[in-house]
Formats: structure tokens, C-alpha cells, sequence
């Protein structure tokens, strides 16, 4: 197809102009602040926007799972990755050293056991790769609890064969993550070791990283898409949302409501975080109509604010709530720019969860 | 391999035993009271389950986009297919064509659109397919809104050429679905049309079908596979919740804190309705454990109430909370009896979303 209208609904678009736009900001703030620039690859999955990425400027890309850091290395994007996820067990520690014989890869974990575990597939295959100690500066998720911590596991790691130990991650950066990275890098270099790199994560709050005054690296992956999230927080105008789904509507049972072909297993049924986006996904056409709920495979719309409409068998398109969500329900995507140029390609990444 | 501690994690199980049971009580309970089951494939969108619904006694199959229904005729399962949503626009009523000169289809829509676009390619294309007319008696999805509009639109639909008038269907059957389609059934009748199917859904209150005295047939899906919100609901007992999700414990920052390695990219992020289920699923080795956010490849639990928690790098076993939402983010289940036999198959309809 040459235009979007020639493709069936529902269908995931991406505008590679805004996608450029938002790449070229991130890159630019980052030059600017002297922050290395690790993009996610968990919100587009896409091979290509990786390249565009990296060609951009970014140092590195970031992956959540091992199966993303072996989908890139399949599509020939070779770049110095780093898998955000503590790697549990012989099959991975494995898939792991594979995966550094070939390449300069990296994790960030928390805990002596995965250390030891990749360290011993990392020796048996005489490979090496980067440990990168996951803080918890206060989100509560994965990471060490204290600087002290921290840096008792710097140094077993350094200790150990196959592993390097190659500085400090945190996700999100939290205004308490500033004085708790930088105690844990004095530790450690008290220590005699090197602190290569302190990374801090999270699109909502880029935009401040050089203020911590200690980072040297941001991990970010959905601003290159965006969605209805980040543009609801100001975050960028809803032009820059790259990620779109077109979507027909179906039955206009009534005059207040239309249902859309988009629903659940389309768009995501995530919302917003802390109830800053209560609907479903913004029609750009209606901005006046609400997504107030979602089937699997419906999305239930109240039109009754709109002036106008829309009409039975009418296409409409939506900006997601989520874009990271709503690009992981697609097999395929529909790559553009401002409509033009259209090329479908698989979402090479979708559904890799080990 | 032979056993589910070969497979590695996050990975999502489906026990055949407990789909064997689930669909027997299904059959006989629709037998008992005369009704014909048609199962819906939304729910699991295996070819394998669907040919297991048929061989128990299914008189035939639902799907809810017409992507699923040609995955079905490429596996070769050949059944009588209901597409229980409105399909429009031209490339759409093209595809139903091609099916309905394949085998025998239906589709259930609400409007006069639908109908004449879907009509026109069936005459072109020589083929035949029936029509059920979608009646919205009180959910306020998708349907005619009232018994005479249901009626009106019959006597449209059996003078189109390529469609034949099929019945009525609603979705979910409520208290007041009875009276609704009781009259929509009698003006029709005084049309002088036959009324071959009145079709009711949901698994929910499919044991009360018989009770409204006017169906003569049940669209489920849900039963086969059960999930936390089923059996939340009292409507199965956790053992026969046949989808499970193999997860690892990555992480156990801190004693009452232990991380997973499936998050919403592995369980969906779909919760209870109406706040019936407010965790993120059932971890069945540690019930006192509490699966209380999801991020996109982590799950967080709350271990606190645990007298023994789960260990770091122990693998656990998680009801979802909605198996129709789940099984669509995965690309390969592993089949199993009772752990032993496991088979891993693709999910061939996931992502079927046109």
C-alpha cells in the first residue's frame, strides 16, 4: 500500500518523521548535558528505529529481556547492549555468554547469585561482559537497598571471572537517586574500583537527569514514540505521538455511542499511571469522544460531546495510552512518514518474554 | 522436553485434563437442557482446543474477528463458524465471501451496512452465509436496541442475495435479555421468518442459560481455560484453571519484596471487573503471597504475609487473572496432562486483530 488509507483496520502505524523528531531532542539534550544515551528498544521493538537510534548518536541500547538483545543481534543492529533484567538461571547464563562471545553486552542485577551464575557460563565460554549493580533508590522494585550494599557487590563482582563490573543503573530517577548513587560511588571508589557509568532511567522525568548532577548515562525508551501518557503530562505534543492505530467504527447503536474494532488485544488495557489518564487511548479526529472502555476487541466510545459524529464504517485514528503496550499486541506494523511511504514491517521483538 | 521444570520462564501452560473437564461440564450441562453449545475461540486460539470442543459435542464454533476464522479453515478445523462482530468495509465482506464459499459462516452484526456490503460480496463471489441479527438487550455494546428494530432488520437481511436470516444473538445474557429476545423472536415469527437460533453469551451466568427459557444456544470461551476471575467468581475451583504462567523469582530485594519475571507483557494487565479481583494474579505454591503491580516484564509481590516465602531463583506458578488476555500475549503454550506430556504448540490465532 502507498497510503495509509489503503490499509485494513485495526492497524499499528508508526511516523518515522515524528519518530525522528523525538529521537533528535532526546539526542540533543543529551549532548547537550554530556549524558550518554542508552535507547530502550521495550517500547518500538523494531530492528530499524534501534538503527535510527543508535545512528542519531545513541552509545548504547538497552533491552528488558534476553530474547530482545538476541532478536537485535539476529537482525545484524550491533551495538554495546545492556539487558535491564536480573538473569536467572543456567539456561539464561548460557544464552547470556552466547550473546558476549559475539558482542559487548552487559546486565544489571542485584544479587551475588546471578553474578556468580553468569560468571561461570561467562568463564566456560570465554566470553566477557559488563555487571552493571541495579539500585533501588527508592522505587521499589528490582536492586540493592543500600550504597553499602552496592558496593559490596562492586567488588564481588570485580572479583570475579568473565565479569566486569561496569558501574551503577536505577529506573526511575527519583530526586532521592542523586545523594544515594553518589554515596554508593564514593564506596566504591574508596574501593579502588572504577565506576564506568551511572544510569539513570525513565522518559517522564529525562529531561532533569543532568540536575542529579551524577549521572552519565539515561536510559529512555518511549519517548521515541510517545503516547496518550506522555502527552496528557505535558510530556510532548500529541503531533510527536509517532505510534498510531487506525480503527473503523463498526455499530453506532445509538447516537451517543460508536464501537471501534480496537479493543483490548489492540491497544492494551493499560491506563494511566495514577489516574492521570482515565480513558482508554485520545481519537485525534474526536478529540471531544471518549474511549471509556475496551473489549477485547472492541473499543466503546461516547460520542455524545462531539459536535459532528463520526459514522458507521468511518476510520478513525487513535493515539494509545501506552505505547510500549500497544506495540507489543502487534505482529506487524505499518512504518510511514506523515502518511506516505508506507511499509510494513513485523514487530521483530513482540512477544519475546524470556 | 518431557516435564514443565524443562521449559524455561516466563511461560505460559494449558493442562488439557483440565480443559477435558472444563468442556465436558460445559457439553453436559448444555445437553441437559437442549441447548447447542457453540464455543467461543477467543479465549485459548488453538486449532488443537477448538478440535477438542467439536469432538465433545460443540455444534459449532465462535470467533470474534475474521482473522480467527480463517486460522481455523488453514488448521483444517472445519466447523459451522459464527464471526460474532460487525465486519465492514469492502476487503472485509471480500474475506467473509471467501470463507463462506469454503464452509458454513455467519456473521452477527446490527446495522443495514453491514448486511448490504457483506450481501453484495457474497453474490459476487456465489457464495452463502447467515446473518444473526446482534442485540444489545442491556449490555449497551454493539446491537439493535430494540425487539422491532431486531425485527426490521431480519426482513432486510432475508431479501438480500448471499444472506440468509439466522437468529438473534446477545452478549451477555442478563435477566432482561429474556423478555427482550422473546419479543424480537415473536415479530419476527409474525413476519413470517423462522427464527432458527437465539444465541446467548458469556461464561459468567452460562449456567443459568436455560433459565430464561427463549435460547437455544450458548457462545462461551471462557470456561475452557478458567482464570483467577472465574474462580474468584466461585464459578471454578482453582485445579481446573487450566492456564497457568511458569514465572521465576529474579529478584528478592528485601524480606517482604520478591520480583518476577513475568509482568503485564506476559499476565496482560487486565484486572477483575468491578474490583472483584485486585491483584495481578494467584502465585498457587504461596496464596498468602500478593501480586500487587505489574511492570511490563516484572511482577511485584508482596511476600509479607508468607511463613515461608518464595526463594530467589525458585520458579512459581501463576493463575492470570483473565486467560483470554493472556494467552493472546504469548506466541507458543506449552500443552500438558497433569505435567507430563508437554507439547509446545504456536498460538495461531494470537494477534489475529483484522
Amino acid at each position: 500500500v502507498n497510503e495509509l488509507a489503503g490499509l485494513d483496520t485495526p492497524f499499528a502505524t508508526v511516523d518515522l518523521d515524528a519518530v525522528e523528531r523525538n529521537i533528535d531532542a532526546m539526542q540533543r539534550y543529551c549532548d547537550e548535558h554530556d549524558l550518554a544515551l542508552r535507547a530502550h528498544i521495550k517500547t518500538h521493538k523494531l530492528p530499524e528505529i534501534a538503527a535510527m537510534q543508535l545512528a542519531a548518536g545513541a552509545t548504547g541500547l538497552c533491552c528488558q529481556k534476553l530474547g530482545e538483545a538476541e532478536m537485535l543481534f539476529e537482525h545484524g543492529v550491533r551495538a554495546d547492549l545492556l539487558i535491564t533484567f536480573p538473569l536467572i538461571g543456567t539456561r539464561k547464563a548460557a544464552r547470556f555468554a552466547e550473546l558476549a562471545a559475539e558482542g559487548q553486552v552487559s546486565v544489571g542485577a542485584d544479587s551475588e547469585e546471578v553474578a556468580r551464575e553468569l560468571s561461570a557460563a561467562l568463564a566456560a565460554r570465554g566470553a566477557t561482559a559488563g555487571f552493571v549493580v541495579d539500585c533501588d533508590t527508592g522505587f521499589g522494585r528490582t536492586g540493592v537497598q543500600t550504597p553499602e550494599e552496592a558496593a559490596r557487590l562492586a567488588g564481588l563482582v570485580d572479583a570475579l571471572p568473565g565479569l566486569r563490573f561496569s558501574g551503577l543503573m536505577t529506573h526511575p530517577t527519583l530526586p532521592e537517586s542523586g545523594p544515594w548513587l553518589r554515596a554508593a560511588r564514593d564506596l566504591i571508589a574508596a574501593r579502588g574500583l572504577t565506576v564506568e557509568r551511572i544510569s539513570g532511567g525513565g522518559t517522564p522525568d529525562a529531561l532533569r537527569s543532568h540536575e542529579h548532577g551524577v549521572l552519565t548515562e539515561l536510559r529512555v525508551g518511549n519517548y521515541v514514540c510517545g503516547d496518550r501518557r506522555t502527552a496528557a503530562a505535558g510530556w510532548m505534543p500529541v503531533d510527536d505521538c509517532a505510534l498510531r492505530v487506525r480503527s473503523t467504527v463498526v455499530s453506532t447503536p445509538t447516537s451517543s455511542r460508536a464501537i471501534l474494532d480496537a479493543g483490548s488485544k489492540t491497544l492494551s488495557s493499560d491506563r494511566g499511571p495514577e489516574g492521570s489518564v482515565d480513558t482508554c487511548g485520545l481519537i485525534v479526529e474526536y478529540p471531544d469522544a471518549v474511549i471509556h472502555e475496551l473489549s477485547e476487541e472492541h473499543g466503546h466510545v461516547d460520542v455524545s460531546a462531539c459536535e459532528r459524529p463520526p459514522k458507521l464504517g468511518e476510520t478513525v485514528t487513535i493515539v494509545p495510552n501506552h505505547a510500549c503496550a500497544t506495540v507489543n499486541m502487534h505482529d506487524e506494523v505499518a512504518l510511514h512518514r506523515g502518511g506516505r511511504e508506507v511499509r510494513i514491517v513485523p514487530v521483530a521483538g513482540r512477544g519475546l518474554v524470556r
